[in-house]
Formats: C-alpha cells, sequence, structure tokens
C-alpha cells in the first residue's frame, strides 16, 4: 500500500489535465484501497502479501471443513498458493478430498497448496526443538516457511537437561539468520540459546508438560523473562507465528 | 520422640511392680509429650529440633519487633541458640539493642545467636546464585547452614546467559552433599545443574525480575517444571527453607 | 564428566610426547564429551546416568506409541535398562507387544525393563499418600525407586483428616532416609510429617480434588507455604521427580 | 421484619373495621418496611439487627475519618453501640478524640462503643491463631464476639508444624460452640481441627506469609479444599466475618 | 475421644491397684487410640463420628469402582450406614449390582445404604438453590442431610434476577436452623439472603455459568466478598461439604 | 411493578370506603407482586419483560433436554414466545420433535417460538463480527435480537489484520443505533470501532483462539482496557448478552 | 468523519470542472482526514468528539504534572473545554495554579473546565453506588456525565445487604435513560438492578474490598456473570468509562 | 566463540609439532573459554558482545547503588561502554556522582558511558509508542538503541483511538528495518501496525493501565494473541529487550 497522498496527487493531476474522468478516477482510487473478496462467512484480504509481507493464512480450528475448504479454493486462485493451520482431522480430510494437490501434514496439522514451479530458497532459518514432544509446533513452523519459500535447518531433542547436545551444534545454528527456538515444561532453552548466539531468537513455548505448566504458561512466563538479552516470544504453540515473524526478518534483509 | 507405645508398657511395668506411683507415672507420661514454653504472644516448640532436625526459627516479618526480641530470647534460653528471618528493620535493630552478642547480617535481614564455642561443621553444601540480585536470599541459605554448623560453598553470578561461567565451577559444585540454586527472572539455572550433577538440587526462586515475572511465579513454575529430573523447589524467596531442606539430607547422612 | 581441563591437560602431554597422535588426541577429547544416541525424533543422552545419577527416562505422554517404543528400546540396548512414565493406553499396548519382558503397571501408567539381575537395594525411601485417590501418584514414585534399586515402604490412606492414622506409623516413616509425601486436596499432610520427622521431606501435590483446587494448585501452593522447616516440592502429580530427588539423595549417601 | 403479608391483612382488617384511617394504615405500613436513617455519603440500615441478627458494622478502610466519625455517631445513638473494623490509623485517633468513652484496639483496628451495663455473655466461641503473626486478625474475630456478648477463649501459636501443642488444648476446644480458626502460610489447621472435633469449625485464612502465599491465597485454597468435612470459609483476615457467622449460630441456638 | 491425660490416670491408678495388668492396661490404652478398619488401598476410620459429628464418607471421584464397593461395604459394616459422593456412571452401576439396599440418586451422583429404622428427623436445613441448573449441587446437600437424619426444605429457581420468588418464600427461610444457599453465575443470592435472615447462611457456589465464571470461581470470589456479614462458604459444587457444616450446626444445637 | 406505595395506598381507601373487602384487597395486594408460575424444577418469572424490558429466557446449558422442553412450553404458554440459548445437541433435537413450529440454529444452537405475526422491527443494530470463527457467537446476538423484533445488520471478517476491511463499511456502521463488536483473539476491534463511531459499542469477547488466549480472557480484558472511552463489555461468548443490552437501549429510544 | 468516497467524488468533480486545483484539492481531502494538534510528548485528537461522540480526555495518571498542564490547556483551546482523570495530588496542585477557572473534585481526582455559558442538559441518568467506599467512582461518572452536560441523578449507599434501600428508590431509578450502578466486594447491585428496570445497566466494578476481591477481580467477574440479562460492564473504578457510554446512549437517543 | 572443536585441532597440531608447550596450549585452550572478570557480588561476562551480539548490561533493579557504579565501571574499562537500566533513584544519583562522562536519562531510568567518537548509525528501526504515559519505555529502547549505534526514529501518541494518527505515519514506519511498538492498557497497536507493514515487529506491552489492565497483562495477552501474522512480544515494560532484539535483525543484515 503506496502512501494515499502521493497515489490522491498524481490522480488528482491527472483528472486536471483532462487525462482522466472524475468516474475512472474513483475507479483507480478505489483500486488503491486495499482489495478483498467475499466467500459465504468470509472476507479475503488478497493484498496482505503486499502490505504485511505474508499472505492471508487459514486459521482452521474454529472453521467448519466446509467453510476452511471454500476460503483455501478461493486463496489459493487468487494468490497462487494457500496455507491452513491447526486443522481438525476432519478438515485434513476434506482438503485432501477436494483440493487437488494439496499437501497435508499429519503431524502439525497443516495443508499447503503451492504452484508446481518454485524458486530457489531465500536465506535460513534455524529451527530447534527442546523435546521429542515440542515436534508438532516445530513442524509447524518449518512447514510456513517452506511456504514462504524459505531455506530451513533443523535441531531437535535438544533440550537442556543435556546441554551438551546443543552445545555440539553451535556452529550450524550460528550461521542461520534466526533461530526459532520451540520448548515446553520450563522453556529454558531459548535462555541458554540467547546467551550464545548473535542473531535473532524467537521463543515458542509449548503445551507440553503437565500439573503447574498450566498448558504452557511456565514456558511462556519462562521466555518472556528470559535473561538472555533480545530474545522474543510468541504465543503458545505458535508455531506459524514464529516461522512468519522468521520471514519478516528475511523480508527486511531482502528488502 | 520415641514410640508412644514403648514409652507407655516400660511406665506401667514400673506402675504394676510398683516402681512407680501414678503420680510420679504421669509426670513421667507427661515428659514424653514434646515440650512448649509460653511467652506472650508464642508457645515456644523447644523439643522441634529433637524432632524434626532443626531447632524453631522466628518469621520476624509479621511480628513486632517486641514479640521478636521476647521470642528470640526465649529461644536463645531455651535452646542455647535462636535464629531470627526477614527481621524488619527495625526488628534488627531492637535485637542489636536488647540481645547481647547477636550478629546482624543486614543483606538477608536475618539475625543469630551462637554460642562461642563451635563443634566442626558437618558435610558441605554448594550454595549459587544466578545473578547479583539474587544474592540476599543465598544469603540468607547460607546463614542459616551456618546456624547449623554445616559446611558452605559458595557460587554467585553464575546465571545461564553466560553458561561458561557455571561450567568453569562444575568440579566445585560436584563435590558437595547438595546444591542450593537460587534464581530469578525465568529461573533456568537448576534445569541446568539438575542435568551435570547427580547429588540434590534444591531450587530457590527468587521475585528478581519485573512485568511478567510476577514477584517469582515465572521462576517458580519453570523450576516446577524443570526437564531435569529429580529437581525440588522450595517457596519464592525461601533460603531459609532451602537450607533447612538441605539439613535434613546432612542428618539423614550422618544418622 | 571428569573436569575438562584436566582431561585436555592429560591428553595434551601426551601429544606433546609423541604418545598420541593429534588425530587420535581429538577422538579421545571427542570421547570426554558427553555421548548421544540418535533414533528417529531423538536424541538419547546416554551419559545421563553418569552425569546426573538417574538415566534418561521418557515423558511418553506427548509421544507417539511408535517413538516411545523406538526410544525405549535404544536405551534399554544403551543402559541395559528402561522406564516410561505417563503412558497413555495405547503407548502401553504397544510396549508390551513389542518390548520382550516389559513389566506394565497400569495404575501409574509406567512401563520398565530391567536386567533379570538386580544388586540388593540401596537406602530406604517411605512412600506416603494421603487418600485411595492419590495412590496412582505414590506408585508412580514407587516404581520409579524400584527401577534405581532404592527400597521402598508405603504407608496408604493417612491424610490429616483422621490424624491417628500417621501418628501410629511415625516410627517406620522416622527410620527412613527419606520421605516421599503424596497429597491432593489442601495437601496438608507435609506440613503434619516434615514438624514430626527428621529426614528430608519430600511433597508431591496431586490433582485429586474438585472446584477450588484447580486441579492440584491448591495443594502445590500448600506445600510451598509449608510452616514446616525445609519440605521440597515437585510438580503435580510428579512422583517420578519426587522419586529421583530421593534417589540423588541415596546417591549422595553413598558418595 | 414479620412476613408482609400477615402484617398487610392485620392492619387491612383494622381499616376495615374503622379503627385505622387510611393515612395511620400508611404510616403503620411504612413502619413494617425496614428502617433507614441517612447521614451524609451513607444510608444508615438501622434495622439490621432484627432482620440479620447483627447490627450494622462500619468498613473504615475505604472511608475518610470523618465519614467514620458521623457514621459511628449516628449508629450508637441509633442502636446503642457501635463497632467500626479495619480502621486506618488517623480514623482510630479520629475516634478516640471524637466519640465519648470509645475503645480503640490498636491491633486489630477497632472501634467499639458499648454500653455501660452488659448482661451475661451467650454461649462460648474458640478463636484458635496457628501462629503469632496470625494474631490481629484473631483479635478482630474476638473483638467483634464480644462486642455482640458472646464469651470467648483463645487458644494462640497452636500451628501444625507442632501438631502437640494443639492436641493438648482439645478439651477446651470440643467444649465450644464453635470454633473459629484463623492460619496463614498452608493454612493446614482448619483441617486437622475439623477431623478432631463435632462442633463447627469457621476458617479464616490470613495474608501472613510471603511468595507463593500470595496473599493468602494459598492458605484460602487449603481451606476451601480441606479433607475435613464440614469446614466453612470466609475472606482472607476476615475475623469480623467469622465471629458474625458464629454469632448467627449462637442466635440458631438461641432461638 | 476424652482427654488422653484422664484416661491415662485412670488406668495407672487400676494398674498400681493391682485391678489390672501391664498387659491388659496397654489393650485399654490403645483401645483409647482412634479405630480404623483396613481394606485394600484404604484405611477406614471408623472413629470418625465420634470425633468429628460425622461419619467417614466416600469421596468416589478418584477410585475406582471396585475401590469404590469395598469402602462402602466396609464402612457400612462398620457404622450401620454409608454415602458415596461424586460417583462416576460406572461406580453407580457397580453399588447398584452389588449393595443390597442401595439407594441411587443419578442427578446428585451420589449412593446412600441406611438401617431400615429411621429416627425422627433432628432440626431443620432451608436448602435454597438460584437455579434449574443448580439443582444437582442441592440434590447433594438434601441427600447428605437424609443421611445424617436432618429435616431439610427446598427452594428452587429463586436467583436474583427475579427477588420477588425469594421474597415470598423468607417466612420458611426464616424458620430454618441455617440456610444453604447454592448458586452459580456471579453468586449473588446468599448476599441477598443474608441480608434478610438471621439464621446461619452457607453459601455453596456452582460452576454453572461459562466464560468468565471460569468453573465457578465468579460465584466463589462473590460469595467470599459478600457484604453481607456472616456468611461462610464452601468448595465449588461441595453440596457434601456445606451439609456437614449445617449438620455441625445441629449437632452443637442437641449438645 | 408500580410504586409498592403508591398501590397499598389506592387499595387503602378503597377499603376504608367499603368498596373493596379485606380479602379482596389482599387479593389486590397480591396481584401486584410480580407473577411466577411454576413447573417441575423451576419458577418461571412471567412479569420478567414487564419489569426488565425482556421476557425470561432459557439457559439450557445445564438443563436437561426434558427441563428445557418444559420450560420452553411454558414460557411459550405464558408469553407467547419462548427463546433457549445454549442448547446442547439432544436439547435442540427434543425441542425440534416436541415443540411444534420452533425454529433452530444449528450454528449458534439456539432456538425460538415467535408468533406468527410479527411487528414492524424496531431500530436497528450492527453487529460485527472479527473473524469466521466468530460467526457462532454473532449469529447469537443476532437470532436475540431478531425474538425481540429489532432489526439488524451484519459485518462479518472485519478483524484489525486488514483494517480496510471496517474502514470500507464505515457508513453502514454509523448508522445503527448501537453496534455489537464480537472478536476473539486480542479483540482489539471494538477499540478501532469505538474511535471511530459515537454510538454505544458492545464488545463480545469470543474465546476463539489458543495458548495465550486463554478461553477469551485475553480478548476479555483487551476490551476491558479499551483506550476508546465508552466501550462496555458483556462475558466471554456471551451474544445474548450483548443483544439484550442493546434491546435495553431501543427500550430507552421508544420510551 | 463522512466517508472518505463521497468526499474524493464531490472533490474530483470539481477538479475536473477546473473549480479546483490539485493542490487545492489536495489541501481539501487532507481537511478531510482528522484533524490532529501536536503538543511535546502527545498529538491531540481534536477531531474525537465529531467521530466518536465525546472529546479527547486525559487519563493522568501516567502523566507528568507539566504533561498534563500543556496537554489540558491544548485541549481546552482547541475544544473549548477540558476533562482530566485520575490526576495525582501534583497535577491537581499544578493545574489548580496554571489553569484559570478550572474546577478540582477531590474524591474523584478529576479536573474540569467549561465554557461558562451551559446549555440544558440532556436526558437524565440514574449514577447509584452500593456504598460509601465507592463514592470516588461514581464521582468520577457524574464529573464526567456533568461534563458533558447529561443530567444525573444519584442514589448511594443502596448494596444489597439492605436491600430495602434500593426497592424504595425504584420509582427514580426506572425513570432514568440509563442505570450506573458502582459496587465493590461481590458485585452484586447490577444483577439486583438488572432485574428490576428495563433500561440499560452499565456496571462498574470497584476496586473497594480486601482479600479475596483481589482489587476488584470478584466484583468485575461477579458483574459480567450476572444472571440478569443484558448487563454490561465496563473497567474496575472505571467511572469515566460508564459516563461515556451513557453518553452514547444520549448521542444515540438524540441522533 | 568459534567451534571449539577446530580450536582445539588447530593447537593440537601445534603442540604435536612443537610450537606449543601443553602449559602454553593449555593457556591457548583456556583463552578459548568465554572470559570473566571478577568484581565483589559479580562475575562479568566480557565476551558476551563477541558470543551474543550485545555486550553485558546491568539490571540495577535489584542492586545496590555501590553495586552497580562498581560494576559499571568495570564493564566500561573492559568493553569501552556501559549501560544500566531500571536504575532506582539512588543509583542514577551515584552513578552520576562516581561515572565521569556518564549520560543520564531521568525518563527511562537509564546510565550511559560511550566513546567519545562514534561511528556512523547501522540501520534504522522505528520505535512507536502508544501514547504519552507509555514514553519512558519508549525512551529505554531509544537509548538502548543508541548505545549500540543504531538509527532511531520515533512516532508517539499514535494509539488505535484514533487510527489515523498511525495511518499518516505509514510510509516512515515502513522504511524502517524494524519496528518497536510501545502499547498499555489493551495493547492493540501493534496488531494494526502488524496488518499495515511487511518488517519485523516487536511489541513491547506496558504497565500504562490500571483495574483489568494487571499491570500489563491485559496487553501483553493482547499482542501474543494479536492476529496480525508474526508479531513477536518481550516481556513488560522491557524497552531494553525490544531494542536489543532489534539489534539482533540489524546483526543479522550485516552479518
Amino acid at each position: 500500500m503506496k502512501s494515499p497522498e502521493t497515489a490522491m496527487k498524481t490522480i488528482l493531476e491527472a483528472v486536471s489535465a483532462g487525462r482522466l474522468t472524475p468516474a475512472a478516477a474513483l475507479g483507480e482510487l478505489r483500486r488503491r484501497l486495499p482489495g478483498e473478496v467475499s466467500v459465504p462467512d468470509a472476507l479475503l484480504d488478497v493484498d496482505r502479501e503486499a502490505r504485511s509481507g505474508f499472505p492471508e493464512a487459514i486459521y482452521a480450528a474454529g472453521k467448519t471443513p466446509e467453510q476452511t475448504v471454500a476460503i483455501f479454493q478461493a486463496l489459493k486462485k487468487a494468490n497462487g498458493r494457500a496455507l491452513a493451520t491447526r486443522c481438525p482431522a476432519e478438515t485434513l480430510e476434506a482438503l485432501r478430498k477436494k483440493v487437488r494437490g494439496v499437501r497435508i501434514d499429519e503431524r502439525s496439522r497443516t495443508a499447503v497448496s503451492l504452484p508446481s514451479r518454485k524458486p530457489a530458497p531465500r536465506g535460513c532459518i534455524a529451527v530447534l526443538a527442546a523435546g521429542t514432544s515440542d515436534l508438532p509446533v516445530a513442524d509447524e513452523a518449518a512447514v510456513t516457511l517452506e511456504f514462504a519459500n524459505v531455506g530451513v535447518v533443523r535441531c531437535s531433542d535438544v533440550g537442556v537437561a543435556g546441554i551438551h547436545r546443543l552445545l555440539g551444534r553451535l556452529d550450524t545454528v550460528r550461521k542461520a539468520d534466526a533461530v526459532i527456538v520451540v520448548a515446553g515444561m520450563e522453556g529454558a532453552l531459548p535462555s541458554v540459546v540467547g546467551g550464545l548466539v548473535a542473531v535473532p531468537v524467537i521463543a515458542v513455548p509449548t503445551s507440553v508438560g503437565y500439573g503447574a505448566s498450566f498448558g504452557g504458561i511456565a514456558a511462556l512466563l519462562g521466555m518472556l523473562n528470559s535473561c538472555a538479552a533480545g530474545v522474543t516470544v510468541v504465543n503458545i504453540d505458535n508455531g506459524f507465528g514464529a516461522a512468519v515473524a522468521a520471514i519478516r526478518m528475511i523480508n527486511g534483509r531482502n528488502a
């Protein structure tokens, strides 16, 4: 979305010069407003990638399979690709049946539709998972990064109870453009990583744990209070959001 | 406190044998009940060390200076020594004035009275503090251990943001009978220590931090959810309790 | 894990003396780093017992049956024994089918594999449960202790609403090396026990209760605020962690 | 407050019989409505004792000294006595200066005005306090009971860390009409008392404690989850409310 | 439970006088200790009614059907009657099949076994429910009162949104020995009742509601903060506990 | 409900004048009390519309299908129409079978019975939903408004991540009598709307979200803290309550 | 703020017709954007009243006295009047000194500047306060309403513990355009009022209370869960917001 | 910190070749370990910038003025510059007196010491503040960025209640490398910004607000649940952390 003032000025000058009728100018001005596409129960925001660097994706958790399929197909048509996260089992099934060429990832409950021809990946993000149980969230991040054509390197089961597993992989981690660190329970891994690397660290608390983990609150609070400066945090189990944050950084690097 | 049944049986046999009058037997039975000493506003539990391995100490936070001084002197008289924790400034001042030979520690807000002749210390506890701001709590633990004549080794400012500081002191830590780990903010240090040592690890969350540390809740939850197995936790800022837990372990070793 | 510096020095002297080639020395140095074994989705930490006194165990709650079986077998192979806790029903079933000689405990949802020949048990831990509903958690602690070859004595249904049940068993409890006290609802039992015994008391809050018990928060807070000094606490329903804490104490006694 | 219907019927018959004019009848009916007395900023509820068994008392915490003094004097005039609780220091000072014969209790921050001639006390309530720091709340309960001319017996510093102190006073406690149990920290005392006596047990959590006591939440939750059946609970630090609950019971006994 | 000292003294005098052998005296002393009966997984507290005015009841929520049936039958045998609350469906079914003459109440999920011959009821408790959805909790209270042979009067659906429904039943409510007020959502009913009656008011918050009712926390907090003095509170959905509290009051009246 | 005093005075004068017997007068006075209709388990409040502007509706979540059907039919008979919200699936099914002409809305889980002849709608309320997942709550509001014969205009999927969707519909929104804004996740939409329109804004937080949305708490807190002045809030997912609040405003406009 | 499209179209036609140069048209378009006035540290939103029905007011709590005075004077100059709420004592003092004709209300900590000539008040809002301690919040609402030239009627100290005080004032309350109900502690008053009046009810929880009132959370939750349909709620102690919500309703009536 | 293995290998080859004695090699190896400098009560981590891209800074909130001054001077000596945040007033005073050339910022409570000669700034970060009361936190971010020689552009008082203030500054914001968005109350600004820009958005919740803002929790939760994808969050009031996160991004761009 360019500055509205610049747009207005150019158009006004064209109107004044008679190169544009008021009706055509109104059409032009309207085109400057962000586009929207209407499907039943949804208004698609098809300018979102231009504006915010990442196209509208579908949060499928609170939607019926029919709603998700309809929006998925409309986004695929408008943007050439589509991504749905947090799909219930029946939604994954419906997408598999109704959308040709969709790729379903059961563990992260995501569905992706991409054009057949993909450009070379931009940049590289390290995705760390503290434990095996954190993998579905790390997978959601990886799927999202791949959807945006960003490179990914994975290190799994490197939690702080055996810190040598992380130390032995530091060289790899330090070469990434940013690090996504996925951890449940006490969520200590981002603090240790943040003290050892200079690149951005995006911490993702997970709901892995029980009792006083309170569905991920313990990990979330731990990460927000990290003694390693400059660690940022996203919502519990939000692998998608961490990936988009990393993509914003890649967007910036390539700007 | 011996089994009441064994005591009763012995005494009953003495009564039956005429070696003891009923009145004397009643006195004997009463002596078997734990002792208590009354001062205004308090009932002192002077058998507590015999029963639970550590004498009654004074939690001075909710008491008037007059109450604390009176109980301190009564405990000193009954037990030969006394300890008061969480003393407000005016209470420290009152103790300094009224109790001969009391040792005041301003930073941890404790007051101690000990007999002049001390036996050789038993065992050795490592007291780790993650940051400089955690020192008052670590000091409270150290004062309590010294009060119980237990050896102490200190490592301060060894938090996980610069994990090499801990790694360089591991040999010292591993030689201790138990480790008390004091940390605020995200409270990650006990997890890292717990993954590196085989001795008991007692974690003490502190209220150091701000915002979403919620006065130590973040650290407390982090420690309760430690991925390092077998880490135990005490209340926020409870250096005293951690020390008594360690003393119970030393009691056990020497039993 | 010995001090890295001592190891380095010895090896360097051997290199200097020509007794060791640089390549061999590098291998030696590497061997000094903690070992890891890779299975799909997991990096096993096979040095953990040497380092922290208890081998890696499997937290099966967030894992697929396939993941748990694979890790269980790899740990059994590497360590000669394996323990999985919080196994969903289908995981217990898969372990029963796939792992020869595994012992399943339905009530505590644990699976254990041990060598056929067991040494004499070390020490003795008392495991107290306040009510019948707390037994699964107490069982998890007992299974873990037995896995580590530590002696166990049990006292169940000894909650404070009928305090004579505890008082009648005090002699037994006092003889243990440490006491694990499992209680839900208001979690008062550890305070009463802590006031009556001198050995370490490890309190385990359970999620037994309803309404304002908030899934064990009431018991957890009660135990953290115990007026009996030196009681330490583990996570809600964490019988496993309490047992490992007790094992660390036994490790210390035998050190 | 009698049934409005019975009152209406009697009056209507009197009107019908010409024994009462409509205007007088309206006055009669109005008198049947609960009385109120207006002072600046307050509408006094001078029928409250008739209706609910205890006269209106003043919660002075959120009021200016001037407001409290004015309401205190108006209640004293209307009811013959007055009680103010939670008085800030300046309010106590203002009451002392402005109200003749007022009795100030500094520790519980209460002020009482009573007629010179008191009837013999009704019933007897045991007021137990777990620790010395809980005394201000226990005092508020005792002052309120005395204001209502109810007998009081006190047992202080009888917390569960030294349970023999309670056991030695059981005969006294069991003779009371009801027991008010005041405790902070983990709030375990009411559970133990509830298991040992058959009379009503009113639990008062206090804000005594620190860290995870969260200003009395730990004690409150402990008491609400008591495994001793039939323990009821009032707000944190609400000695006044516990006393009025006990008075309602005495009211019932004498009804 | 009589004072242990008085008991001891009498027995000791008999031993001294030769009227009792030491062995017999030991038996006597033991009998003075509260009785317990052991079943698998439970220690029954068969003196509880003598001590606390209400026999041990079974909290069936965390128990297997087998455990509940076994304890139910043992209590029935020891006490002549038995009560189980919060029974899962399969437990109710098992009790129906295994226990002759048991009375099952589906709505409150309780099971009761009583002797065929019942004495005349003692006293009368009013049980109010604010809404239809609160009835299962009110029923649990009523079943418990009837189990203890206490009279009950019910008023249902009298919530504050239509306050005339309560006002029209005040005469009935005021005649009760105590009032149990069951309410969910904002839990305002006990405050209104407490302002209108002089007898004890026991408030029971329920988990009826959604969103910010947080499973009954809103009602619980409302009741704890009641502006009507002397209202006491039990745990969320704890109709059983409210009934036992009322029974303690009846016990007191008849003492 | 007219002032009781005026009613009483008129009736008393009639009695005094002999135009009314006491018995008839008592009947008159009783009629002045709000009406109630009794069905099993419920006391219907059939004057509620006269008093509070909206007839009693059924909150079906905690009721059995039988209870809901019985109350629905009784309300329909007394008021000529009926509304049930939060109906479980089996309740919707029972209503469909038992109540002739009932209209079921599956998405909002509501059931409505209306007279066949409807007057012209009063006023117009804009119902905004931030996302597709918020539609069930917005639907509940719309059904309730239509039940009360109030006009509705809908704007769905206009959340702040693509704020142009809202800006393009401002003219419509500004023409409404009031705006109901339904939003989950961070709940920012009411703040933006509140800054752009002058009519009343009623914010409805939804439980749409995951992790730190805590079932709608994040949205609820966001709305309560709106920097746009004069935004009011109802309970999480309470589309019904928001609609009734809007109806109260329409009632006011037409008064 | 008119529809941007209509504005654009009119201006474009003028440009096309040569009645407006592009530069002048740009100025026109810019003027259509909402106005802002810059002072150090603030951007004043001087179109806010036109847009949202109430001018920008100053939330003085987090601002220095200098900042508040500067913004106050700038708003007074731009809008002809100004309002500051939650002023610290030193800010009130600074306003008194620096702003001619300012009216300070100490109890509600507000400052107001109004033009000397006031139009006749629009509408009438009833402001109810449950207790004397709630008056500062009720005053903030009243001051805000008067600032907006809206009529106010007050009823104070009409809480539910003596419900007759409210019932006796119902006729007055029912005549208002809307009712603001201010209450602390359990916050039950809005439920009772909501069941008795048909006009909008805006509930304001206050922080009056202690212990489990948690600074107003108990009252807030009570109001959000009101069983009286259509009660809306604002933030704790937010008398200002309740008043602006009422003003939005008056705006609507007069539209 | 280079890979330890590469370092080891190089050194070992030198030892093997006789170019290095074992003692010298040990020194070399030690130098490869991160450096630390000891002052009383602290172990400075002087390699931190090399490792994590930002030198150790001082969190002064929990330290005495003496501790902060000593650490500040030691860091200044080791690193050539120093930064202290959250300084109490007395600490700012002590730094002003003791540290030559220190720059104190009262509003953000920070102290900075920089070398006289500064390189040209790297990159540009936009720092947005929603309201005037959020400025101290935004200032802390700006001071930290300037300390790291990163360019800053500020936009203050651009909250969503007057959203045109933000829209008018979008061109500026979009040109930044990243955006730090500081907001209290409902914290909605980052969602709106995140929907309009493609660069990284770092959200900082502030404790500005009252009542249900709960010291910044409302804003924190709002930001964690942002419907704008890829917004990351730091702790409440943590302007410092947001700045370091932005610096990590700049580090990445320049890598």
